[in-house]
């Protein structure tokens, strides 16, 4: 039988939102997913409005999330979506999820995935009873070099990890008065972004992009978490050393006042052999450097990959790609799993997944609470 | 009414063909257009099967153009598909666009326009005659910092145009022995490609670059085209020193076996007050200099942009957009054509149209003409 | 009366050294200064062998620094050195100091100051005392646009400092087993080269530059400074944190085991308008980013600059000034201040001097012992 | 018999001179060169303020160059200069070497070598008569990196030159009323420049580099220089196309009207194997680029070098090295020439020589007259 496209539904990422656009257009470039419905907003009118604008049928615009759980659960099997992208304000992720789970949709969420990490272990616990497929988009490991250097890494090109430096540095929130908008308001507000603003919002993207391609786990830190801006109640930069499992030792730099910064987020990983570096802003290079030789520049499509990456490039060589590839990978690749479903669960490696999420919000409630802390060091706990 | 999503066929760009799959993920991206039939290969089973890979419903995998052409004509107007978008090899391209306009479709196309400056002309005539739309791919128009260069340049920040220099250097086609597969065996058969294989492939997107970004016209030029691999019929690297029409000097260096070199097209146009420099392997940086003040380096997101920039940005600052969400713009640009047509026509600035395409054959003619004389300086006939 | 070059002896920097070469091109760029005599190694016949190699007379390459200061001190005025350079490994460098100032010599000397906080303290007396001139080869002070940024900042270009991340990144103490010969050798015995090794050798450069191109002081510190090889006794790599005297955060990365890193000192300064980045190994391009402009690209020579970064530059815009260049800076700085003495004494915003020495050697200090407690955070005491 | 240091006579580069400074610091650097006396004004009152500025015994700063070589061949061997360095405008550097040979001197001398081939042609009799050591200080040659290009050429590591790229791009001579000072006025007067501008002041390098790393010699050329401000006798910019002696093509742009630029010497040589690419404002980097593997990025001091590369390396990896030292490098090798003199001639291979000054005029002849030619192509005459 002939195969159709994947029916995708949204919630959140009506007018005006930037990270629904995102997923809306990750979701479109390879031709494999249509959106067919959504909840863009809890203002049914707003959402309409947001619906039609992306074609979508009136029927299909919902005014609540709940509502279309149900109607769409209600279709038949050929018309109904196929998976949910929630793209809401950090809060709302857990709610959601739940319930797309209790009416039998995947799940595809953006990060952080829940508001505590309490709930991301509810979550789990949710995943595990419904068995329905759970990704995270945990964007920078869409990226065909970052999954290069994981392979180098894991293949033991750069020998023993010994050092990672992660940094993850922006501007946008640097001015002293509230000049940047609805953005700035809510990711700075506790009871929608959580616990933490620089650390919730990228901090948990390096510290993703620091197990993910290291291949270690970290096992303690010792974090340092400010608020540069006067009256602010949560952080805007911040600093957290950690300890890998492997005995290896890290730095994660993190700010949102590092003014000029756009999004510079880049890695460097120390082997006892050659290093690794990368730098989101320029993905299509990543540097192989030794000591007693030249540096190889290693080139988004120029010389062998791993399958992984090759499976993420889409042109020659010279024909940049960029974040919102990086992020159709992690669609198209969520695609695949559904098309492969129940066959095959959800898989960690090519798109993050609940285990993903959980030491997410645990690196985030850690670096909280080891950085109010006198003590230097601490574990990192679950 | 809704509006709904603009229907596209697609001619050539089956399987293993590069630049449809392209074509077609620029005009997936923005969610504007679908994919609704298409006639991939002149062999009809290898047509359908592309078709089903792309989810198309078998009845619309066409055998041939003209089938294709004929079959949507006599769909409903709601079904029917609203334009054809041409990714055939070079010596088809006219062909298709001539039975398109016939059947009263809409057309973007694949660069260079036709296989000559003559069919060139003939598609102008066609054109005028349908009153249809027609865009060209010429890619590197659609980044922003090349909107923003060209804003920068009329609206007179760099003063007058003195030089332009562009580069558009590549190195597949080094290999001494063919080992670039069928890509490189038909750009070098003069039966399929045309008259020129380098200047026809690449240093054509040079010279319209050169022009578009400086809003000048070439109108003289002395040309150096040379075959570097022993036995073939066609150029694979070449030099063309150009007088612009204000009497700006230009130098546009085109390689093919610049071994090392990926997709390196690269720009510097210096005024007599500033210059601006843009890369296209680093699109999100353009450089203003000057010669008593430091660089000004202008990022995509960051500080003013003219509108056509604007627009053709998605993402914010330091989230990399590259080569597909360049070419996306030009569909995206064509969709909004098409939506307000007739009361809109063809738009030059915003998507390149037989105007670009009628002087990039010439450039193309007078190139290899130039090259093979012996006098240094030729004018440009069109 | 005619003007002559001043006469430099140097003690330490025989056959085989490095620093010692480095110090005597430095000393020999502007023409300011000649080499007149040495002790260069307490083996007399290797020191006369490395004098008469550098063109002295053998009479003047003494067997050891007390030899050369009594013989020197007894010469004629006219024939006399003005002043030594010291370029021992560390534990030498205080005893050497003090000599010369109890023969009445001016003293210019490698860094760290002296072996312990305890020394540098002495060495202030002494020089209080004997009244004589005293510099410290901080050599990335002596850079054009280091000293540019130090304006820019001063003239409240960047606004109030927010944040300085400053990076000191070395590779050569990677290797497993030692092979790295003699320079290793000392840098890793306590007994020469003092209570730390990576922060003692590189980190108090990058302390040093973080203070002063801020115009801050580290006043409380956080440190981990690690000993990543198997067998040694200090420090290869580490990260301090810091508070600035203004309530700016600091976060300072060392490491000499980051495999692949050249002399990779790196410093960004955030301010509250404006941010400032400089990387040692392209020296002659400083950055100045905004959040709502483009960035500014300062390159040595290319418009205004304050006095002292004019002054250290000695070639047009383009051709590249480097480490010796800035080395020289310092030499010949010191050179100018020994022909204005008595008149004026030494200037720390030229050339580093005892109040850097001291504050180098205290933070040594604090950052081995802020290291090994478990207190997270602690006052900077000298 | 312990060694001297070789003592330097100077013509030209008294005060205000640019590259008078620069040859002197070049010739300190490594502390094996001293200047004793000069002539470096016409104006004896100039000279004698000069030299005395540069610490020279009165007695040795003399009015004319003649005075000078008589004066010194009048010395007793042990305090006579032991060569000339000529750094006056072009028009005199033929009667100052000519007499220097007549008085038994040896020669270095600022490029271009003379006014005219013709000169040129007569100082190469001249040489072979008084057999003395010349150099001449294309200091681009100097840089470690570039002779380890022409080593990786030599050795066949890109294979077959195919193709060569050099541009020398400056903008200082873009303005268009006069404001760049003395420098422009004699660059731009045909009386003291000769019959180019750009050509004979910049073009001439990128000739020589082209040459030099290839190993390849112009054996034909298409040339195109342009004055593009109004009322200039001379070329400001050019582009010159060349057929190279084993078959490859080559570009070479030059420009002095590129405003922006510093002075942006870049080179690209591309192989039948593989390609290098080189630029002179970041010349301690050396790309190695392959078709179907990661570039290789050449550091100076990292990893594996040629001894001619080595010998021109002072300071260990990531301590930039630049002009300067390039320079030095010239002066240096041109000093161990001299210490091995008669015994060793000049050895073009280490420091360009008359057989360089004699292409590099007929570069800039060939250049001018197939310029105002309309025929394209031309043979390299000498």
């Amino acid at each position: 039988m002939a195969q159709k496209k994947l029916k995708m539904g949204m919630v959140g990422g009506g007018e005006g939102a930037f990270i629904g656009n995102v997923h809306r257009m990750a979701a479109n470039l390879d031709g494999q997913i249509e959106l067919v419905c959504g909840a863009f907003s809890s203002d049914p009118v707003k959402s309409k409005r947001s619906g039609e604008a992306l074609f979508l049928e009136p029927s299909r615009c919902y005014g609540s999330f709940l509502e279309m759980f149900e109607k769409e659960q209600a279709l038949p099997a050929s018309d109904r979506m196929d998976f949910v992208s929630i793209v809401t304000p950090n809060h709302l992720h857990f709610a959601v999820a739940k319930a797309a789970f209790e009416h039998g949709f995947h799940v595809i969420c953006d990060k952080p995935a829940t508001f505590s990490l309490q709930e991301a272990k509810q979550l789990k616990d949710l995943i595990e009873k419904s068995q329905k497929l759970y990704g995270l988009t945990h964007t920078y490991t869409g990226y065909p070099l970052v999954k290069q250097a994981k392979h180098i890494i894991t293949t033991g090109q750069i020998g023993d990890v010994v050092k990672v430096v992660v940094q993850y540095s922006q501007g946008w929130l640097a001015a002293r008065e509230d000049t940047s908008g609805k953005q700035a308001a809510w990711r700075l507000d506790p009871a929608q972004a959580g616990i933490s603003c620089c650390m919730g919002d990228i901090g948990v993207h390096a510290a993703n992009l620091m197990e993910y391609i290291s291949g270690q786990r970290i096992i303690e830190l010792c974090a340092d978490l400010n608020s540069t801006v006067m009256g602010r109640q949560l952080d805007d930069d911040g600093t957290v050393l950690v300890r890998l499992s492997n005995g290896a030792n890290g730095v994660l730099t993190s700010s949102q006042i590092s003014i000029g910064d756009e999004n510079g987020l880049a890695i460097s990983i120390y082997g006892s052999e050659a290093s690794l570096s990368w730098r989101q802003e320029e993905p299509n290079t990543l540097w192989m450097k030794f000591n007693h030789q030249g540096a190889k520049m290693i080139r988004t499509g120029v010389g062998e990959f791993c399958d992984e990456a090759l499976a993420a490039i889409r042109t020659p060589a010279g024909h940049p790609e960029g974040y919102l590839e990086a992020f159709a990978n992690l669609y198209t690749r969520f695609a695949m799993q559904i098309r492969a479903y129940p066959s095959q669960l959800q898989d960690r490696e090519t798109i993050p997944g609940i285990e993903d999420a959980i030491r997410g919000m645990a690196f985030i409630e850690n670096a909280v609470s080891a950085s109010i802390s006198d003590i230097k060091w601490h574990k990192f706990i679950i």
